[in-house]
């Protein structure tokens, strides 16, 4: 109940403050005799890791991933899985502005007010570092989904929008994502984006995004109707990654705009199964997945580490400025990319043992 | 685990279909000596009753609750709270076209994927008659924040957006919404809609629309990082209301296209508290109120109920059409409005008892 | 988290007092397109129904269960499943001595300390009267067992010890259960119980018990360590019921005075499959069933509702003496058996749904 | 759900193998600004320590905890405290016998038939290694209580029972569980099991034990009836302890020979205070605490792990024999007392905090 689990059935704990010792998490609800090792959750890692590009902040960890327990011989054994990453960078530096003043946008105001004390380094719990543990989840989600869903399950996310730039979707090609250090699908956007990034990240200013995260090969019954359905439980899942401030499904808010007809997605058949003739819904009907691509959306906000001095209030109820120097992320939006595709991969394989219990007799 | 429960401390169970013999829930986790009666819950009931305007289903319901256990003598005893809501306006129709179809955008082709069996009366558990007992417990948990918080917590819903019609913002006045049957804050906008929905009407069509919900002196400090964050529990709870496609916190979307220095809500002193310039966070930060008011936005798509036939299959697998007569929202989005409210009065009532428990040393 | 609700995936939620209007429940949990009606349950319920026989409190309650939601056509849907029992027999009879004292070894003292308040009304909701509702759902878990289970799951109770009078074991026949009101296997223990119970009831004294639960046909795997064992939670299923202190698997107690030697249940193979040559364990080694029959007991304790007068103090820290006059049960572990049974089904239906979720690849 | 986490407010969750590299576990929900320290933790591990007496297995673990997050400069955080223990002493031994074959009376066969898969090595998941991360939790949990409960909760236990020898109870003494190895508090019955346990240990054999665990100064009020009562959940704390068969609170199965004058606990007033003249009840009453001092029992059975040939079987179906040489403990109840006393501190300081929740307006 205090907020530092995700899932019911699939179901995993993090810890971890950016500048401790170590992070880490037990996953539990892993069905045994699946294929497990570390080489499987490190490339998903190294996707994340900071200080790839001149555009994320540049602390270096090397995020070297270790399993704990729970396997054993390379196949997991239905025990918990205890992951652990040590911290390697955590540069001793002057906190002393920030442990005495709240950033505004920040999360300091709140933990003080909430906890009465605070980990200031580094934005303690409320640091994007807990979402190495995501990804790392994520990873191993990944590994149930493709070993329970015949054909795998694959989960992609990209940006679809950088400050007030979009792409345009017709120009939509998975494999731009590794030619441009934005998870960009389009080309001619990513060089757009480059250019205004620059700008952004010269003037110690930032900006927010939007991504989108794209879920192949779902079976369809997924989510469990009316309080559990699988858009409430995604939209949480996106809406808990630090920065986020939407969440959509499908169309989203578009569909406010469109009529009934519009809106709904036909259906015919096709070589014996059911097939739509569009997807607004996002692959998601009442709360259960259609065999549609699962379709999803998240919007976050610029970081509020500028450069530029803001007005502020300190510890002892003074008024103060604040500005922040150093190292920071001009566009968190575009390391939030892996992180939203762990999310909706811990959520569906959670969702995918649930409806492995309720299966009908 | 089959997601038919809300929340965690402050948790509340919901059964029933659309033409069954009832509808129900219990409530678990009111704290006790709160004074509670039949009275407190019926006003909120009245106002998300169908049949209330021409633009709400025909469909005539007493909604008449009634409080099983849990209040003796007028108070909350802190054991669960059991309430009842007959169905008595259970039309007997010829239910043989949907019995064997499936209507496009509606769920009855995923639940019948989930469970093999569905009931098709009236949309049987998927209908929005589950609405009613969300905005029951709403109507609790109203009860126990404004037990709880000194001054109480005031949580209202206005709709700000109907098909492509939008809102002026500057012309917001609360009193409006009881001059309209759209909860529409904005006279001159609430106009407009009555003759654009009786277009929409009248072709038998359908539309969208964008509910926002307000929550007044929510004490800072509740949420629970990184996972229960408030602003993730509210997104759980918005979407999982019928028809929900998209949920916002603050300036949500729009957060995508500013600058780091626009979207920090700069802080001062006031009267020795700390006080917010803006409130582009939606009034949480990390997960955390800060105390400012809540803001969150839900889309709500059109019914895909119209009278334009559409193509769909049927059970067996055959290609066919349907289209639907008689009674239907031309805009679900109206009653989705006290919905959403109860929506966030849950999840705040949770979030605060959780909050309780673990308050320092 | 308020303490309602037993089960995690096959899960229960009940509420109503002793003297209010009724109590219900709703199962959340059931797998589609198992067959259930009424009067699946009502056999089970008549079973635990007061005043059958002399030795039972004398309250008439008709028990008669309504299936509010969830079965169509009668199928169970995977919706909740809300079950309903009026109470009719709520005699008007003058509370004004227990609602101001304490009766000491009842929930009395303790309920006003927790909650500031309490229905005193027949017990309210610390009365017996709260197990028919355990019974219903375990009538509803039993269909459960049986449709997933091949061959189906035998679960039955029997009364092995009244005061301190314990059954010969050699006697035990099952089909005795029908010819004595105590559910004792034991012709000769039954008729000397009658004698002593006889005496008891008269002098307006009471007596505990002893009653042993067996299921039948249980498959090996369920169980889930190391927190959520099998035996753990059929221990907190059977603690969890009133005036219950002491619950054994097994050999139980007995195992401290026995050696490895005896305590190890050796395996054969027979017929191709694992044969254990003797049961110490109960069934359930390391948390998990064996697929042996499981074996539980627990002990409850003689109702404090007694005619000697007992020292006790009031609500106004007077120090007072109560008696009880009136219907009470001289021996409440007889009506202990069928909600034992009921716990011990409940607590397999989870488990059996649990390890549907998490068999292996 | 997956079995690996206790409690609900106060919820840690564990993983490791007796035999990975590591065993750790996840504390979430301490409240903040908790004094906190290694050191807080490490006392209580050490008790549990094997090797310490010839009466436990010879394993030499150091068993050094480390805290790898949610403390900050010596107070807690609100955030999620990480522990983790290196497994130092993983002899390197041949495994082969026990890789095939499955000793009776251990969690062998039932982990094989549940998983598919088991980790051999010293028992892996089932061994009682994973207590060792119980007994941190349970500091944790005492430090929890003492933070917020004036005066602070003592929990002590004591073995009352080894082999079919007891102790006498009117020479108890907590003094004297210093003076022997087998947290005896009867100096005379130390004498008698010692010259007991020797033979046991030298014939290769091993015995059961029963352990008393008791809470002084624990509040009045805490317990959620009517499932998560107080002693149901001690009830299910005691019992997932490895090797346990029985539970008792108060005077357990005594009870059922007891009338209800003598069960019932008869009040006075002292000091202005109810106070009671008896506590049959174990400091329990309808699930909730009465303030008198908490009393639970559990029986645990002998290691099957003996010297004397078993008939078992093996993976393959054969029928074998199996005998266990090397280190093992002759009576595994004596390290249960260190741990029967941290599931006590954990099951209360769950319940404090849910209390602290619902507590009335």
């Amino acid at each position: 109940m205090s907020g530092n689990s995700f899932g019911s059935l699939f179901r995993y704990s993090t810890f971890g403050e950016s500048h401790g010792p170590a992070i880490g998490c037990v996953i539990d609800g892993v069905p045994s005799r699946i294929a497990l090792a570390e080489a499987d959750i490190q490339p998903w890692l190294d996707r994340r890791k900071p200080g790839q590009s001149r555009f994320t902040t540049q602390r270096r960890e090397a995020d070297q991933v270790r399993i704990l327990s729970g396997v054993f011989e390379g196949l997991t054994t239905g025990t918990p899985i205890g992951l652990l990453i040590e911290n390697t960078d955590q540069r001793s530096k002057d906190y002393s502005e920030i442990a005495e003043k709240f950033r505004p946008g920040h999360a300091d105001y709140t933990y003080q007010v909430k906890y009465g004390i605070r980990d200031y380094r580094g934005g303690g719990r409320s640091s994007a570092r807990e979402t190495a543990m995501r990804v790392a989840a994520g990873a191993v989600a990944r590994k149930v989904l493709d070993s329970l869903v015949p054909g795998g399950v694959v989960i992609r996310a990209a940006m679809v929008q950088m400050g007030p730039h979009t792409i345009d979707r017709s120009r939509w090609d998975w494999s731009e994502l590794a030619n441009n250090p934005f998870w960009c699908p389009d080309a001619t956007a990513a060089r757009l984006w480059e250019s205004f990034l620059d700008e952004v990240r010269k003037a110690g200013s930032s900006t927010g995004g939007v991504v989108e995260v794209v879920a192949e090969n779902v079976p369809a019954g997924l989510g469990e109707p009316v309080y559990d359905k699988l858009d409430a439980d995604i939209a949480k899942a996106l809406m808990s990654i630090n920065a986020v401030k939407g969440v959509e499904i499908g169309d989203g808010f578009a569909v406010a705009a469109l009529s009934g007809e519009d809106n709904a997605d036909q259906m015919r058949m096709k070589d014996g199964h059911v097939h739509f003739l569009s997807n607004h819904a996002g692959g998601i009907l009442g709360g259960i997945s259609t065999g549609q691509t699962i379709v999803a959306r998240m919007a976050l906000k610029p970081t509020s580490s500028v450069l530029t001095p803001r007005l502020t209030v300190d510890k002892h109820g003074n008024e103060v400025e604040i500005s922040t120097k150093g190292r920071h992320d001009p566009c968190v939006a575009i390391r939030g990319v892996p992180v939203g595709e762990a999310m909706v991969a811990v959520t569906l394989a959670d969702h995918l043992l649930r409806q492995r219990a309720y299966a009908g007799s």
